[in-house]
């Protein structure tokens, strides 16, 4: 009785590429593993923690084994695993430099959390030990991968909106433990614009293509608030884009959870709201005839993410988010904190190419 | 460097209630198995299908080996697995009683896809096989397991609609293979109505805690449409529930997808709308002041079925949705199906406890 | 310096048609007289009403003066008013008889709030009385006359749902005086289905173009709520339209405001919510690509009511919705009564022709 | 049979406060004068335009003669119109200094559109020229009259929303006539910013009640578009507020119409969208327990100005929105312009006091 003959079964397990999640956060224990079990691709093969109960734990509820798990200090054993192809490191942001670097040394692929690095220098640091050990670099864009971020890139790019004139988004959200690192200046390079804000950068550059040619942006830290000691708790900035589209970013971590993104040109517009959180994202196009809201098939952004870099790893194909595109982020960054702290407009250098940065076109999920 | 020390790991994956999940289609490898690995409580530990081929796929896509893949003539094989504990049945629906019986024979406790059988004497044969045999049985209704729908029974018994005047309830969908056996009576019992309007039909019963005194219904089977040789197109119903509240409900598997649910009361009012997907749902209650959208904590439907049974296991409770709910559900649809065969008024038992058929409240899942 | 060539003045007031008004309640002073003062064709001319103090003081207001004030046994002065072409009955449903067959023999044309009569035969005689005289009828179903819903009833016609398959509607309110003349079965003929139910009813009979064939209703009145000594509190429905097209109406005057408006076919769906307030009516047709949110002309619902008929005055058409068509949801809303009495189905004539009782396409409202 | 003994008439139009108006655009046929008709306490008296015939015509329209139409060569003839208390200025910007000072030294009241001038020094003549003739001066703020931008400042004000962090609005549409008055500097004194983008300023002050401190703006105007030889085409704005409360504002006449009101605190936000339409204004609040939608009362803006004028013509009091508050924004227009010229950061006058330029609060409409 072939009731459902056309269900087929998933790659097996072991056949899939192999990761080592460095890092068991929040991000990692709520939506790493359960991504990576239902990845075509991919698979958690190892995990490491500073605290080895930790890492043993989820490896129990992985149903690996205590083999499986290492501290950060056995971190170069990973050498002899040779199932394991390939990092994702989601520490602190200060620590991906050390483990991006020493994960390509291993010959290991390297899919790292967004920012990149602290600053630009930082991150340049990483493109360049993977280029020379040979290895990928991916920085981790999930909203680069959406359906719903391309059919918006697709409204701006293919001409529904018309001459494109004005970008705006805001990503905001409260984070009130003044204990976590990434409060601390040292830990996470800065506050909420390489957190959360660097989504409304990042995205804004994937929607147009384009990158920046000068910015504009203001901070602020308020007083008696242990949690901005070392860190902005808001920014606001203006951006230029090419052909006099100008741009507003705002980002915070003292405000009520927060994610928009907008563009407006001479014959519709866009917006996504929610536009960043992992599910959920909302598009609605307008233009003279009405609102239309697509539909988007299902899918779980962290899956499309351990796919598409597994693809790469298989093809040698560059990723779509290379190391290259988190540096430009960093170096935009660098130039907003200079404007925050000089009052003064910060040029950035121009590039006439579209997507200057980027690598091979992901595929994305079908219905 | 204590990060993130409140990332606890979930339970070991040896250490939860084994689930054999009987029947391989799209909502088993699309839900039930991811869903599973990400339970807090329950594991995929066997596999049962027509095709061993299938049944092998999909125990190496989780990690398991042949030997956990069984077809349906080597059910009873599961007599010997410790730790099979409890099967899911998802076969057509013809089919639950046969396997909820035999899976009750080897002491295994059953959760059992909606509708519980293909009619009233089904489903009760299932209920009495289960309590003879000592084992729990629980009707697999996700939609009372969650807390938009809580939030929306609290709604309507706690005062914020005033008195209770309206309901109504459309569940529909298109099947559009004609070969399908949610097509075929012998298999699915009826059409829509088993499939999808049983949805609406739950809900408000769940929603009031009361069970309709009578029905009348209208169904319609287009001429000519292969699909529709068997069973409804669409059906029409009224019921008329205690105190005068008088509900409708249509369905339909020739309609475009819609999932609605709404109760009026003399101060307000609530609309549900997705009203029954496996996410995404979005409660609106209204009263004068204006509307509110309540905000929901993160969950996934099956994992707290799952979670539910096993707590249930643990504690010998009888499920909150158990074998009655599901006979109490074929009682009302048999009286629909013989109103709309009559064109009369179908009158059905009464039932002055609230939540007649109903066991020990689920957890909810916190924020 | 021609600043602003464009803008050209409407018709001056003293050649539009003049119309008299007939009943000063929250409908006249709210919704008529400021959309009479925007109408391009009509205008108010004169004022009737039970209390000479009030018809004077709207008649100020309007720039009118004590002349233009009728009580009702004034009425028949019209006649010498020949700046009063036409009366717009506003009274309580039980004197739209009276006053629409006076008006008629004094050779005024009739606009009639709906519903038209306080039952079918009480209706037919106003359309007699009026053919009698010659002057022409209109009952004044605003919905009918919107751009949103014809832009629903051409997606229900033209195809863009696909198959019809199942219709919904609901319209209920709190009406919570006691001594309301609306909830005398003498004065209102009826509780809230002919006073709000009738909009669902009408609508749906508008969006198809077809006729019920059958009905089954079951109403309500709770004990003790003094509102509801003499009629239905709630009524629920289920007609039977061409074609096994089945639709759900929901009434109520004790249930929170609710204004909904459902079609749902084999490719698509349309939703309008709030589906029959003065404005503010929004319109989402959803297919297998998304919702489409179509933007329409800014109006007043009662100016076009107004122009419409004004113009059927001058060109000698007849109306859109003509006294035939308020007759019809009489025979359909006595049908539903007498269900609601039986408990039985009960059969209604079968109107082979599409929009059998409608007259002259009205003008929609242009961007 | 007192039906409906609660529904009094309005006062008598010859007694409410007569206003002549002066300018026949869009605004004052599709606007002001439905509106002055639906005023409580204000009517229509006469008509000045720079076109005879066009005045006579809306003069017969609104049932007035051909007396009652001047042309702003008579202008000062309504020195003898008793019944003429207030204008009501609706001419291109520039000119609104000139006829705000004649009819102030007519000894009339000044109810003056947005902007008050074409800067900051006009804007102030206008203010001089009122207080030295003894006469009101009203900004037409429309957007500070309405119940839903009230609701927003208590949201802001009352503490909903925490510690405010971030400020957001957008006010663009697309401007497709090159001819337009709009477009010459000379008469409208600057492109989209102060003829919309002034509402997005205008109401972030209104919702803070403060003032501020510091701005940065970029324009573009796309080179061989004939619409933008003299004006920008679209403006984005940084704005620094007291507290480190940063704002953007973005303004276009060439982006697809978009009116978006935003402010985000510690423990909630408002977005309020659209912002700034005549009707059909939306507001949202959100907090962690979810979204709130409140209801508001229906009413007509310009009635809510026209009564409010007429209110304190009758009692002497300052309008809410003085010719101060108009001063205001064209301070804060010029710094704005200043900026974008130069691509500096721009100072402005600190001011301690809450609602600086404001005067008494007005009423609101009730339910």
């Amino acid at each position: 009785m072939p009731l459902k003959p056309d269900i087929t079964p998933p790659e097996a397990q072991d056949t899939r590429v192999g990761f080592a999640l460095v890092g068991i956060g929040k991000l990692t224990a709520e939506e790493l593993i359960p991504a990576a079990r239902t990845s075509e691709h991919a698979y958690v093969a190892a995990l490491v923690s500073g605290e080895v109960d930790k890492a043993q734990g989820f490896a129990h509820a992985l149903g690996l084994t205590d083999g499986d798990a290492y501290t950060y200090e056995q971190f170069d054993e990973l050498a002899g695993r040779e199932d394991v192809q390939a990092v994702y490191i989601v520490t602190p942001n200060s620590l991906h430099r050390e483990y991006a670097t020493r994960a390509a040394r291993l010959g290991k692929h390297v899919l790292c959390e967004k920012p990149l690095g602290v600053n630009a220098e930082d991150a340049q640091a990483i493109v360049d030990a993977c280029r020379e050990a040979g290895v990928l670099l991916m920085t981790a864009y999930r909203c680069q991968y959406t359906p719903e971020h391309w059919a918006a890139r697709d409204a701006v790019q293919g001409g529904t909106l018309g001459d494109l004139r004005l970008l705006h988004s805001i990503h905001a959200q409260v984070e009130d433990d003044p204990e976590a690192w990434r409060l601390t200046r040292e830990l996470a390079g800065g506050g909420p614009l390489p957190d959360v804000g660097i989504y409304s950068l990042n995205t804004l550059r994937f929607l147009t293509g384009q990158e920046p040619e000068w910015v504009f942006a203001t901070q602020h830290q308020p007083g008696g608030d242990p949690r901005f000691r070392e860190v902005e708790a808001s920014m606001s900035a203006l951006l230029g884009f090419p052909g006099g589209v100008s741009a507003t970013i705002q980002t915070s971590y003292a405000a009520f959870k927060t994610t928009s993104l907008r563009a407006m040109g001479e014959k519709g517009s866009l917006n996504m709201e929610p536009a960043f959180p992992y599910d959920g994202l909302k598009l609605q196009v307008s233009s003279e005839g009405g609102t239309h809201k697509p539909t988007f098939p299902k899918y779980d952004q962290f899956t499309l993410e351990f796919d598409h870099f597994a693809r790469c790893i298989r093809s040698g194909d560059t990723p779509w988010t290379p190391g290259e595109e988190g540096v430009q982020d960093h170096v935009v960054m660098d130039a907003l904190y200079e404007s925050a702290r000089t009052g003064q407009v910060v040029r950035l250098p121009t590039h006439a190419k579209r997507d200057a940065f980027r690598g091979t076109k992901p595929q994305l999920p079908q219905k």
